[in-house]
């Protein structure tokens, strides 16, 4: 799907899509906004995210200062991720969002189906 | 990207990323939350979008239930474009997250910045 044309300045909301339209980043900042965590005991809780996607949404959150990485020293070293002050305050500004979804799930769920049957008749 | 294997159930947020995530979305439903509107005016206004994925957008938020789509008599028949009032709702609960975007859009450009040179410094 292409990009909005518009530039970033024009639109600011188009760069925090870009983070927050993927759920998986979503997924990471809602567990990362309970407490620090490592990367094993992440992937646990996402569920059914591959290795290599959590380490992708990992980097990008990194990427954008939303998360941070903390290694201490040991055998093999331990990374933990956390939420930075701005990753903390992304997860606040999502919850409205957050509460809508669950409000309205079921009515777009019906919305669909709706529709579904509509085309289908027309069809 | 693949979706997340949670079902809808566990992850409400997951169905309204798929509305929401996508840009062109947000910035319709930002356009009609102004007031009704239609499509050529649409096309005007949402900068960069072509007419077909403004279509296939406008289909996608009427399915929602986020869009309504009324056509009046004339020659040629006339199909104005409007937020229902989930849309309206969702237009609401997406205030905080552009408000958010508005805010961290330079300090989120200057922390990709950073990351890339630390990458490339390290690469």
């Amino acid at each position: 799907m292409p990009a909005p044309h518009a530039t970033s300045h024009a639109c600011p909301i188009r760069d925090v899509l870009d983070r927050v339209g993927d759920a998986w980043s979503v997924l990471v900042i809602t567990e990362l906004n309970k407490g620090p965590c490592r990367f094993n005991a992440l992937r646990r809780v996402v569920d059914g995210i591959s290795q290599r996607m959590l380490a992708v949404t990992l980097r990008q959150l990194e990427r954008d200062g939303l998360v941070s990485r903390r290694v201490t020293d040991g055998r093999p070293p331990q990374v933990t991720y956390g939420l930075t002050a701005r990753g903390v305050s992304l997860h606040a500004a999502l919850a409205p969002l957050a509460d809508w979804a669950a409000r309205h799930q079921q009515a777009i769920r019906d919305s669909r189906a709706a529709f579904e049957a509509t085309q289908a008749l027309a069809a």
